[in-house]
């Protein structure tokens, strides 16, 4: 066994036995799994009692990770660690009390807010930003209190400033790119990803194709470039893999996702609704198994193996370690 | 029995068999009560389920309103009618689904935000106003769809104004005063008036202490004349009265109202740490028992008994005629 360690700061895969498996096999050591886009509070609870069946069923295969401890500790017993994480606010509702309770249930990261406006800040589909709301405030002291990881990635660029500003402890972009690469609305500006590097906080790379130059035609040469120039803006210890990898879902988990229960008008989100389906992969990535291609593609652009291991896990693992705790 | 019809806009009382009884004998014919600040949809059917038993326990003194015609019914039997509303979105949490349902269960009026940040629009004590966000303008839609009016006393101006705008249907302000006359985050700017009148929309004048000039020393005199400014700005057909009287409950009620589920610290409100209890009324507006002072005072101020008329009741039934019938 190596020691080599590999996090991907997010994916959303359908689990099944066979997925832990192959994740596990890839070399991966720890996942941020999502366990909610627009679950309330009692469908959360019903997620995590999923996931609870889940670690019963394969607990030679899987692991529950709670601390960087636990990634230490996946690592030697050979299984994967799962952290959960909330892609919106909504598991909290309306009750800031939700945060530990939710911190005491596993939950470890919680973006505040998912493509809309929710009631802590806005959402990169808004029109308007007006940067984060009175309950938003409150909402942060607790989370940094908690140890409850605050990630903006689905956030626009006013609440996100913001949330870096305000926050006590870094936050992180579990999943995204930077506009530079791609000019989309979920990618990141460069002040952005300057205050981020700058307050220590975390940026995840995406492969998701909405998110990547030329989408699924973008190289893996072009990806990797692309993670030199942003180690020019934030620093080589900021940065880590949050694939966004989506898989074994069908067109209503989709629509779901970017419609919830708020429109009874279709949402095409990043597609459009002449090519409204799950998007194509790249070829060099068609999901965790071919995670290890990514550190191949580093060292071809010349990054040496530490920084390639910070790059793959080291980072998130350190970053781990700052903020899954309680304030002492 | 004259042919009086006296509509008060908005009132939040702990009601009882003595209150409905003093209401009824007031002369108020119809009252447009709150059921919801904060509640979400599972609580708001427990307030609905407690008012089915006032209904049930009073049906001697007190009857549900859905419609104009209801109103004309309490009229003619001599009982107060009662129409059901929400100070805030909240009952809706985040399923656009729920506004129908509400309106089923006898709701009619909702307001898209209560002093804070909401899934739809801005309240008036958040610090930035982004307008109506992705959610609030299918929201908007639904509700014009429906018959549930819009209600905007507690959201913020840029929101309102765009409100005005994005809905096919007039909307309400169903308790506030201009800015003019008191210049209080809660009360309303020229501009939004001016936007409520020429859309065919109503204000409902308020008598709670913090949305007069002076306070609780406010005079009738003074209350009468800037409504007659405010006809000067709005026209006589889309002015009303909508108290805001709150009675009957403790400094925890108050407490709700203020922070909600949304903050560990305490927030005033519009009110100050020393000065955080329940406000004292004017002398000439006690409670409902007083409402006729109203009539008399615009009397005394040279209105006309049919402007008398219209501002104490007769608008408010023309627009609930307009308002709480889905569109054909």
């Amino acid at each position: 066994m190596n020691d080599q360690i590999i996090i991907d700061g997010l994916q959303y895969i359908n689990w099944n036995r066979e997925r832990f498996e192959r994740t596990r096999d890839s070399g991966i050591t720890t996942v941020h799994v999502t366990i909610a886009y627009w679950e309330n509070f009692r469908e959360v609870i019903a997620n995590i009692s999923q996931w609870q069946r889940h670690f019963d069923n394969n607990a030679d295969l899987i692991m529950p990770v709670r601390s960087a401890a636990d990634v230490l500790q996946a690592k030697q017993s050979g299984k994967l660690g799962i952290v959960f994480g909330f892609q919106n606010c909504s598991p909290i509702e309306d009750d800031i009390s939700l945060i530990k309770v939710l911190h005491d249930l596993g939950a470890r990261i919680m973006q505040l807010s998912y493509n809309n406006q929710s009631l802590l800040a806005t959402g990169c589909y808004e029109e308007n930003d007006p940067g984060i709301t009175r309950f938003g405030k409150q909402a942060i002291k607790e989370m940094n209190r908690v140890g409850m990881l605050i990630d903006m990635s689905h956030s626009a660029e006013r609440s996100t400033l913001e949330a870096i500003e305000l926050s006590e402890r870094p936050i992180a972009i579990t999943h995204a790119n930077p506009t530079f690469f791609h000019d989309a609305l979920r990618n990141k500006s460069d002040r952005v990803l300057q205050a981020l590097g700058e307050s220590g906080g975390m940026l995840g790379f995406s492969m998701y194709p909405f998110h990547l130059k030329n989408g699924a035609d973008c190289t893996l040469q072009e990806f990797c470039q692309m993670i030199g120039q942003t180690v020019e803006i934030m620093g080589i210890d900021h940065l880590g893999i949050g694939s966004d990898m989506c898989e074994g879902w069908g067109y209503e988990t989709l629509e779901w996702m970017r419609s919830g229960r708020w429109t009874f008008a279709a949402d095409y989100g990043e597609g459009t609704a002449d090519n409204k389906e799950w998007p194509r992969q790249p070829d060099w990535f068609q999901g965790s198994q071919d995670i290890m291609n990514i550190a191949e593609g580093l060292a071809a652009e010349g990054f040496t193996q530490q920084d390639i291991d910070k790059l793959m896990g080291r980072n998130w693992l350190r970053f781990f370690e700052q903020s899954f705790e309680p304030l002492g």
